[in-house]
C-alpha cells in the first residue's frame, strides 16, 4: 500500500556515502563541522520529509529521551525539537530551571549529569547574552564526556546547539536546505547574491545569532554574501572569520556595508532582520554579571533611542525593486515585525511581507527536519542503512 | 491470549456503515456536525473503551503531534485530550502563549502554521470571552488550511474545540454517552426528560458552554428538554436555535423556565450547574478589549451581587424528589460546587452530591474516549477497517 | 545483532523466583513492603540497567500514561521518574496544580479520579510538610481503589511515592543499589557499618525524609546503623521504629548519637547531609494550617538562628580520615551544600566533594532504574516472563 519513489531509495544510497565521523558528538557551530556533515544534514533532511509525505514511519528509536533547555522565550524551535525528537521515536522533557538548581559552576555539571542518565539529546537555547550561551553548552558537554567515560552513562547524548550567542544552525540550515529547493540544488547557490540586512524593530534587544550563523553558512556555498547594518551593529568575530575563510575557500565572497540599499542592489535572496548592537550586548553581560540594575535600565534607555534613528532601515517595496529584476527571495526567521501590522513601523512593509509569508511558512517548516537529521547524524553511525530498512519494509507513520 | 468479545467486532462492523466524510476536517461546534456524525463518534467511543477493557492496544499512530492550546485552567479536559492522543499513538505538546507570541491577527494565523508541521491534531480551549473563542478556533483552522492548500503541510491536522464560548463537544458527547449508557441506548432516551438548569455558584463567572453544548445535543435525541435559569442568565442565540431546530425535527421538545422547580418536575434527568449571565459576559468582552480594569472591577462587583440574589438555586433532596419516582440521574461536568464542602453554599447540596459522586466520575470517564474518536473520524478514511485490524491481530496494550 | 549476555538470563530466572504479591498495588513506604518486594526491586532494576547498557528495548507498554504530582522542587527525580516510565513505554503528564483545583478533602478524592482513567501509575512529591505528604498520597490511593471497585476506572493505578514527609523510598532503593555494588552485593553490606550523619546547610529546612528512608532500610540488610545529628534535630518515630526492629531481625544494629565524630569513627559508609529540626517543621505544619504568615516568618529566623551553632557539623577532611582505613564511601542524594562552591560554608567540604563526586552520580544514575523497578512489581503478575520474552527476542532500543 505505502509506495516509496524510487528518488528516496537513490537518496538514501547517497546518503551512505557521506562519512561524517559525528557519532556520538555534538553539534554546536556550523563552522566548526566538516562540509561532509553539513552536506549530510541537508541531504537527510530532505530524506527524512520525503518519508513523511510517503506517510512512511522513521521511527528508530524504541525508546529514549530527548531533553531541552530554553533560557529564552520560544515558539518555533521548541515546536520543531519535539517534533523532530517525536519523528525519530523519543519522547521529549522540558528542564525548567525554575523548578532546579542549574545554575553557575558546579551545579550545570551535575545537573547536566542528573538528565542525561537515559538521554539521547540534550538541545538548548541560550541565547540571551553574549560570552554565554555557546559556553553554557561547552559545560555540558563536557559534563557528558566526564560522566560518560566514567562509565556512570551507558550512552552519551548529543549537545544540539538550538540558538545560543554565536550561531543559530538549526535556522541557518533550514534557511540553506529553503534556498536548495527555491534555486534548484545546492550547486545551483554559487554565485547567487545574499543580502544578510540588518533592519529596525521596535524591540532593539534579538540576538546575532542569525545573521551570524547566516553569513557564516551560506558563505560556504560559494554565494556572493554582503552584510549591512548600521554603524554600531556589528557581529562578533568568529562567525565574520569563518565567512571570510569559507568565502575563499568556495569561490564566493563576503563583503559588509553601511547601506541597505548597497545590499539589496542585484541581490538574489535578502534576509533582513533586527539584532542588537554588539557593545550594548558586550556591556549588558557586564552589568548582569555585577547585578547592576539600574545600569541595566541606563543602557536599555540609550539603546532604544540609538535604535531609533535607523527606522529608515526598512524593507520596502522600493528596495525590493533594486534586486534582481525586482524579485529577490524574501526570507525571515519569523516572527517578522511588520509594519502596520505587529507594530506601527518594523523590519518589512505589510506588501512585501504578505507576498512572502507563504514563503517564509515554507523556510520554517524545514526546521524540524533538520533537527531530526542532526539526531541522525549525531546519534548514528549507518544512519543510511537504517533508512534503508525502513524503506524497504514501510510502516505507515498514521493511519488512513 | 487476548480474547476479543464478538460483540465488540459487530460494533466495528457498524462503525463501518456511517460514512461521516468528515476526514481531514475539524470538530467545533455539534450543531454543525451531520447526526451521522454524532453517532459515529459515540459508537467509536464506545468502541475504542471495549478495546481498552479487554487490554488490547489501540495505538495506529507510530509517531505523530496533538498540540494543545489551553486559554483557561483545565484538569480533566487537559488530561483527557493527553489520554486520548496517547490511546491512539500520538505524543503531545502544550503550547505556553506566555512562552511565545500567538495573540491577534497576523500572529494566530502564523503560529498556527507553525506548530502544525508534523500535527495530526490542535486541541483548544478558549472559553473565557463570548465572541473570541470560537472565532480563534477558526482563525487557526482557516491558517492550517491555507499552508496545506500551499503544500507547506504535508498534512492538515484537525482543530478540535476543547471548550469555547459556544460550545463544549467533548463533554456534551461524553455526557451524552453517559446518557445511552444509563438508559439503554440512544433510542431510549427518545421522550425522556432532561433539565438543564442554572444553579448557584460563589464564582459567577463560569462559561455558558456547557448548557449550550447539553441544549444543542440532547435535543438532537429526541428527549423533552427544559432550560431553566433566573432572569439575566440567558444563552446566546445560535445553540438556543439549533435547541429549537432539532427539538422540531427529532420529535422531542425544547422550552426554557424561570423556575428550577417546573424544570426539575417530572424530569428523568437533572443538570444543575451555575453559569455567567449573558449581558455581564458581553460587556466584560468588550471592557477587557479597551482595556478598561476598573470597569471590569465594577462589573465583577456587581455581578456577584446579583447573583447572591439567588442562592434558593440548589440542587436539594427536596428538589429531587419531585423528579420522575424522586429518582432523576444527576448530571455534572465537574468540579460541582457542594454546599458545605466546596463552599458554603453552592450548586448542590451534600447529600445529593454524594449519592452521584461516583456516577459523575463515570460521565467524566469518557472524555477521553470521546475525545479519540473525534480523532479518529478527523483523521482516518477508513477507521472501521483499522479498528478491525487491530481486533483481528490483537497486541496487548499493557503487560500482564 | 543484539547479543543478550547469559548473567542477564540468570537473573531474570532469579527474579521469577520472587513472589511479591504486590500487582496491583501502591509503593509508599519501603518499611511497610516486605523483604521479597524490596529484593525484586533491587533486582529488577539491575536487570533494566542490564537490557539498557546491552541496548535492547524495555518497551512492555504499548501506550499508557505516568501522571506526576509533584508539589516541590525537583530536577532529579522528576526526570527519573519520567526516564523510567519512558523506558517501559508509558508517556508522562505532569498534573499542575496551578492550574487545577487538586487541594483538600473533597477535591483529592475527585481530582485522583480524573486523572486515572488511563493511567498506570501516580507518581507523587509531596515532602513540605509533616504530616501531610504520605497522608495525601493514601488518599490518592484510597480514591483511585473507590473508582476502580466502582468500575469507572479499567484498571487501577500504582500510586508512587517520589518523596513524602516520611519516607523517600525511591531514593533509599538507589542508594541501597550503590552499596551492593560497591561492596559486591547485598550480603556483603552485613555487618558494614553506615553513618547517616546531619550536616550543616545555611537553608535549614530539608525534608527529613532521606535519612528517615536511609535508616529505615540499611538496618534491614544486617548493618551497623549510626544516626547522628544535633539535639532537636531528631526524625519521626515510624521509621526510626523501623530501623530499630529491621536491626534486631537482620542481625544489624541501630544506635543515636549527638557527634558527628563518633557517627565517622570507623564507618565503612557516610552519609552526611542537613535536614530540618523536627520540632520546627511540626509548628510549621500547625503554623501553615491556621495560615498564620507571620508566626511562619518568626519560626523561621529562629530556626535559621539555631541552625548556624552546628556550623562545625561538616564532612572533612579531618572526619573521613576517622572512617574505616580513611576511606569510608561518600554518600549524598545531590544536590550537596558544597563549602566554597555552592556556599560559602556547609555539608561537606570542597576537597571531600570532589573526590566523592562522580560516585555520587552513579548512585543518582541508579534512580530511574529504581522507578522502572517499582512499576514492574506493581504492574505486572508476571514481569519475569515479560522480561524473558524480551531477552529472547531482542529489539534495539536505539538505533547504531
Amino acid at each position: 500500500m505505502l509506495a516509496i519513489d524510487p528518488v528516496l531509495n537513490e537518496r538514501i544510497a547517497r546518503l551512505g556515502t557521506l562519512d561524517t565521523g559525528l557519532c556520538n558528538g555534538d553539534f554546536l557551530l556550523t563552522w566548526e563541522q566538516s562540509d561532509t556533515t553539513i552536506r549530510f544534514v541537508l541531504e537527510a533532511a530532505d530524506v527524512l520529509e520525503r518519508f513523511v509525505r510517503a506517510g512512511v514511519s522513521t521511527r528508530v528509536f524504541d525508546t529514549g529521551l530527548g531533553v531541552s533547555i530554553f533560557r529564552d522565550k520560544s515558539t518555533r524551535t521548541r515546536y520543531a525539537f519535539r517534533a523532530a525528537c517525536n519523528l525519530l521515536g523519543l519522547a521529549t522533557e522540558e528542564l525548567e530551571e525554575s523548578s532546579s538548581q542549574i545554575s553557575h559552576g558546579e551545579t550545570v555539571r551535575e545537573t547536566a549529569a542528573m538528565i542525561a542518565f537515559l538521554t539521547e539529546v540534550v538541545g538548548i537555547r541560550d541565547d540571551m547574552f553574549l560570552g554565554e550561551g555557546h559556553e553554557f553548552m561547552t559545560e555540558v558537554a563536557a559534563s557528558v564526556d566526564e560522566s560518560h567515560r566514567a562509565g556512570v552513562l551507558a550512552r552519551r547524548p548529543a549537545v544540539v546547539n538550538l540558538q545560543c550567542d554565536l550561531d543559530h544552525p538549526t535556522q541557518s540550515l533550514a534557511d540553506l536546505r529553503h534556498l536548495a529547493n527555491v534555486f534548484g540544488g545546492l550547486d545551483a547557490l554559487r554565485g547567487k547574491r545574499l543580502a544578510m540586512t540588518w533592519a529596525y524593530s521596535p524591540s532593539y534587544g534579538k540576538p546575532l545569532s542569525v545573521p551570524q550563523g547566516v553569513v557564516a553558512l551560506m558563505t560556504r556555498m560559494g554565494m556572493h554574501v554582503t552584510l549591512a547594518h548600521p554603524p554600531g551593529y556589528e557581529l562578533v568575530d568568529a562567525p565574520l572569520d569563518a565567512a571570510h575563510r569559507f568565502a575563499t575557500a568556495s569561490g564566493g565572497s563576503f563583503r559588509t556595508t553601511d547601506s541597505m540599499t548597497d545590499a539589496f542592489t542585484d541581490a538574489d535572496v535578502v534576509y533582513p532582520k533586527s539584532w542588537a548592537p554588539l557593545a550594548v550586548m558586550r556591556e549588558r553581560t557586564v552589568l548582569r554579571r555585577s547585578g547592576n540594575r539600574a545600569g541595566l535600565a541606563a543602557l536599555e534607555e540609550h539603546a532604544l533611542a540609538t535604535n531609533a534613528r535607523f527606522k529608515d532601515w526598512e524593507c520596502t517595496d522600493e528596495l525590493m525593486g533594486r534586486t534582481r529584476y525586482g524579485r529577490a527571495l524574501y526570507m525571515h526567521c519569523l516572527p517578522a515585525d511588520v509594519s502596520g501590522v505587529s507594530c506601527a513601523s518594523g523590519e518589512v512593509s505589510r506588501s512585501v511581507f504578505e507576498r512572502a509569508r507563504l514563503d517564509t511558512y515554507r523556510e520554517a517548516s524545514y526546521k524540524p527536519f533538520i533537527i531530526a537529521a542532526i539526531l541522525l547524524v549525531t546519534r548514528m553511525r549507518n544512519a543510511a542503512d537504517a533508512l534503508a530498512e525502513l524503506a524497504a519494509d514501510p510502516r505507515p507513520r498514521h493511519p488512513d
